[in-house]
């Protein structure tokens, strides 16, 4: 796909194209502030928690609300793999959109500066970052070589990579490889985990760093979804987050590890990782000593889950993201079941989360 | 080693332990915009081109000056792995250097600005980069999680791992990997090459991004010359800048051979290679066209070194750099002695310089 010259035609085009998803449990205050960003796009709503409850969401917007009972009733005996009580829920929207895209956004997630004083445009900014491609085979010191103002630095190989490389998907390295996920940072309370934001109660994030930068092929990092898009034909069904929560021994991972494995599956299939723009304002980090206690297993579980996806080899028969997944919670099943039976309960939720999608999705294109 | 609070004290105590080498064919007037900064290093100046020639250095500076009568003498035989008329012959003013930390720059580059408007202090950054840790195992989203104001995000490893994974250097995740390289960036004109020079002539690095980062491991990238700050004691035997320029079928190409020879043995020695800040004000290019006579070679050859040095296992009995590079050495002469005669000759080189680096060197500390 070629990079688009200007912001505004993106966003007119992809109108129609883009989903915003919003797990809550409380009424939807935090809209307001977003009006003139997210008043165009369709949203979809994962009302968490008591269904009973009456989710308010001002006026003028358009969207759609799932709650328990409406997960339940959709998705019959497979609602299982949805979480409860943790926002990991959220992958439920992804599951019911109809849309090429995806921007999920947590309700304490405010409209960001940036140094000028300007109002940032988060979605636009995703789209940015989602239509122009990624160098996830070398690393650019200038970030990233499409944007207004910078290009590939002396040194960057220019050559052809055949599909055999990339299972299925040839690039050439100057022109980038798809990308399919777009990280998007936090100004004021950082994604620290428990045990730091004990440590630092009030460090905030006041670095605007203006840069988007493609993770490099074979690097894991934490993927909050706080402020997160991404290419929901291409890469959604790698987009499940997890068994947390209510009833489960572990919450709060969701995220992480929806960005494990949609990672380890991106460098399989060739396709690119960004991070860096753009920036939201994160008014409230939750409850740090709520936190510890409820997440503690995963600090544990942590240290066995990152080696395990540095070490992850997918086979070259998966050419789809489908049977990559398939794959990867075969492994997890076989490699971190041993750590606790939980990763068992979480491997066959990935598989009802896979028959989930096939029931509600058409074969994705580009696959 | 400790991160240091304040930026004066490591200034103050590594006064007498970094040297700052500077290749040149002219005059270095340019000193005096650095006064303020340079003044209290040594300087170590290699006078590239005709010995005959006399190179002025403003008054005041503290210098030690080699040509290529110098070179020979010093070297005898030797002599023959280090370039001329090639930028690529600074690294014999890494070979002469006695001092731990090494900096270097073009001298085409100039003091450049923060966007306050502060003049930035180059070397006080470079080794606030080498002082502190690096993360090349997991990618933190906050960038530099040493620095000021950030840390880890959610979902880092804390693990320690063991000498083992990393050829006798145990390090925790959180406390980070020794930090071996301080790779700067370049306001101004950018470094391009010679194809990206004629197309975007006019392309001017304007955007400051106020990030350090840590190339993780198993990535490659482009290392440039022009401001660059390293671990003489620790990484130096690796920082051959080859054989280019004169009698040589290439030239251009110092710095990017080794920065990738020195990331294939950081990688696996556990070590860590950072980019980002200080930005220096990169004041012209060299000639657009000439660069792509001179470097067309390169730009080939390029194409088969990246996928080289990507696929390159050093064997773990490998425990000191020198021990690497030799062993880098037999490769080169192995994978790339097909693509063209070039590298055996440069694989012949990269035995000398060992040598050399082992007659005018004690065993490096750390090792």
């Amino acid at each position: 796909m070629e990079q688009q010259p200007s912001s505004v035609k993106p966003i007119a085009m992809l109108k129609d194209e883009l989903d915003i998803v919003i797990p809550t449990v409380r009424d939807l205050d935090f809209l307001e502030m977003w009006r003139p960003f997210f008043e165009q796009y369709h949203l979809i709503i994962v009302q968490d928690g008591d269904p009973s409850k009456t989710i308010k969401v001002p006026e003028g917007f358009d969207y759609e609300m799932y709650n328990r009972n409406d997960i339940n009733r959709i998705l019959g005996d497979k609602a299982s793999c949805i979480s409860f009580q943790d926002s990991g829920c959220r992958c439920f929207g992804f599951l019911v959109s109809k849309k090429k895209y995806i921007y999920t956004i947590d309700d304490d997630c405010f409209v960001a500066k940036d140094p000028s004083g300007k109002e940032i445009n988060a979605v636009e900014q995703h789209i940015k970052n989602l239509i122009s491609p990624s160098t996830p085979h070398y690393f650019n010191t200038l970030y990233d070589p499409f944007r207004d103002g910078a290009d590939f630095t002396r040194g960057n190989p220019f050559g052809m990579h055949d599909a055999e490389f990339t299972h299925g998907n040839p690039f050439s390295m100057r022109e980038g490889a798809k990308t399919v996920v777009s990280h998007g940072l936090w100004l004021n309370f950082p994604d620290y985990d428990a045990p730091t934001q004990i440590v630092k109660p009030l460090e905030r994030n006041n670095r605007y760093v203006d840069a988007v930068m493609t993770i490099p092929k074979g690097t894991l990092f934490s993927m909050c979804g706080m402020n997160l898009a991404f290419d929901r034909e291409l890469i959604g069904p790698a987009m499940y987050f997890g068994l947390m929560g209510d009833g489960q021994p572990i919450t709060g991972y969701d995220d992480m590890w929806a960005g494990w494995c949609m990672k380890v599956i991106c460098d399989h299939m060739g396709w690119g990782v960004k991070t860096g723009l753009p920036y939201i304002d994160h008014k409230k980090a939750s409850n740090r000593f709520e936190n510890l206690k409820k997440k503690f297993n995963g600090i544990f579980w942590q240290e066995q889950a990152v080696p395990f996806f540095q070490s992850v080899t997918l086979p070259k028969e998966c050419t789809t993201v489908q049977q990559c997944y398939l794959e990867l919670s075969k492994l997890v099943k076989k490699k971190l079941g041993t750590v606790d039976p939980y990763f068992i309960k979480l491997a066959d939720g990935m598989v009802t989360w896979t028959e989930a999608w096939e029931e509600l999705n058409t074969t994705p294109k580009g696959n």
